[in-house]
């Protein structure tokens, strides 16, 4: 069997697929209206929130989009903490709709420090809001979301958070950490093809909102609100990939978010393991790599291109490159969404192999 | 079988259904690069334009906003024309970014005029963009889309199109008419489920392009741009719509456009003859009446929601409502895409029994 070990999309459950390839039916009836309160309902629960939650058609970028254009007004100053791409990516939309950003910069790799966090919130009181990544896709690490929401709880600004690679693979339970507005994608951890942004959105988010001057339209969340009061979206909604995500819902349901968090730490730790027996290094510092992806150094001399090339026209197996300044210089196992421990041998073996075919030989 | 002829999502044919099953790939590896070049080929063939061709992951409304915000700046003069719910929608989302909009207003129902356009035109040399809907799926109106680009083009502004319920089943050459943007949605005459957005920018638009400052990022199309050099889109798309459309595209180009476009024309003149025969009045101005959806003034005494609720329970029929402002006052019966004489005939025989149910006894 093929493996599919990018940081998203991951492989989707054959059931799923089923469910996906379902005829359309009209966004505006009554069975779509069940087919969303469904799902509505149940990603709640997976956030663990009992905010409100919006379900839109666009790439998880775009949910990050959302979660900026609806609370904030040109001008704002707004605090983006950077320790890799995607945290880049959120600086940069914030920018591109007119907002102040100071940047909270951490090495690629480091976590973000909630003491730093602090201090940078004291000195500057005209922050009103504060834009983080749970897990950087790009570096392989997790950030200590816990500690970084209370210092923004305490100092009473807004949190948003990208958890788009690990909402639903990993502990974030929004209410309970004070996260405001929480965006997450379908084609990662719920494994679902892409085509659908998850977002809810805290009342103090709302409050917000009602000030917000960013323009909008497509994304704009009042809109959102007046349709899911019908069971629709102010859209045509993909419709397709709503089938698959109820699928997968239920598939995750039956299986437990405790117990799929624990598969995913279990995936994790395997890997890492294997990584460090092959005497190979994480990029990230190690207490916060990711459960849902390992970045790994390239070895000294290993071509990454090439190696990746021959994992997946010999081995079936895609992997992905580093990404942004990173490229070249490391690669990345995804292991989110439809994966145990039995893909992860199958990865490993075939890094093991792609390894020693490009000459790599254990140092020590 | 179930016949949904709502105008978009339409039906999808069974082998474009098992396409969007197909599993997850690498949206940056070869796969996908060749999906996409397939794709967007095939798409200018359609389009009938040698422009730049994007595919972004959105409704049909996020290519409008696409449209809109990337070829324009917040107090820029634009012309909207408007004559319907989605013509109404693209003056709002011009003015959501900042836009003056100049509303160039029809009747409901009625056609757009070339020379009220030219008039508007030269009585305001400010004005710097015109936006239309091609075919108002809320009237069942086609706008005259030729004779009204023509007038742009002689004035020298740019023309920036909806064609999201048109493209693929009606004449909408863009380089020979000479429109700049142009938009559509997969869910319509593509046979696709929705997800997808399309849109073509001239060489003209991207010179307005590089002067645009309204905010944005996600629908940025230089983003876009720069991706699809290396057979990519910026952010995860939706891989098994495109999957989907892929496998339309394909069936499309078998049957070729000018028989696609002649199938369309035969249904709904079967559809209108029979509407004509029940003695039923069209909405729109017939000799503008669209090919891809017929709406239909409701006879007195006859209450839209519980026809089309008994269409749709008892006959598995199902059909639309009016929208906006003729909510309860039309209905409408959507016949483009995957469609055919014979969807047409069960469709009008559902309608026929239905209205006898109502009481409707044709006058005269």
């Amino acid at each position: 069997m093929k493996q599919l070990r990018i940081p998203g999309p991951t492989p989707c459950p054959e059931a799923v697929l089923q469910a996906v390839a379902q005829p359309m039916i009209n966004h505006r009836g009554p069975q779509f209206q069940a087919l969303m309160e469904r799902v509505t309902t149940r990603l709640k629960e997976f956030f663990n929130t009992k905010n409100d939650l919006y379900v839109l058609t666009g790439s998880g970028t775009g949910g990050m989009e959302t979660a900026v254009v609806n609370h904030l007004s040109p001008g704002d100053k707004v605090l983006a903490i950077t320790n890799g791409y995607f945290g880049e990516r959120f600086a940069g939309i914030a920018e591109a709709f007119g907002a102040q950003v100071v940047r909270l910069e951490f090495p690629w790799g480091e976590a973000a420090q909630p003491q730093a966090l602090k201090a940078a919130l004291e000195k500057d009181r005209e922050i009103k809001a504060v834009v983080v990544v749970h897990n950087e896709t790009s570096t392989g690490l997790t950030n200590p979301l816990r500690g970084l929401a209370q210092v923004v709880r305490a100092s009473d600004r807004l949190l948003i958070v990208d958890a788009v690679s690990s909402l639903g693979a990993l502990e974030l339970p929004m209410d309970e950490w004070g996260v405001d507005v929480l965006v997450t994608g379908s084609q990662k951890g719920w494994m679902v093809p892409p085509g659908l942004a998850m977002i809810a959105v805290s009342p103090r988010a709302w409050q917000y909102h009602t000030q917000a001057r960013m323009p909008r339209y497509y994304w704009d969340l009042s809109k959102a609100r007046r349709f899911l009061e019908k069971g629709q979206t102010p859209w045509t909604p993909a419709i397709s990939i709503f089938y698959g995500l109820d699928s997968a819902l239920e598939m995750m349901a039956r299986e437990g978010q405790a117990n799929i968090i624990a598969r995913h730490r279990r995936v994790a730790d395997l890997v890492r393991g294997r990584v460090k027996s092959l005497g190979l290094k994480l990029f990230p510092d190690e207490k916060f790599a990711s459960n849902t992806v390992t970045c790994i150094r390239a070895p000294e001399g290993v071509e990454v291109k090439g190696m990746l090339k021959y994992l997946r026209e010999e081995e079936g197996i895609t992997l992905a490159g580093g990404q942004g300044m990173l490229e070249g210089k490391t690669f990345r196992i995804g292991h989110l969404g439809w994966v145990d421990e039995k893909d992860g041998e199958v990865v490993m073996k075939g890094v093991e192999k792609a390894l020693a075919r490009a000459g790599y030989v254990r140092a020590g």
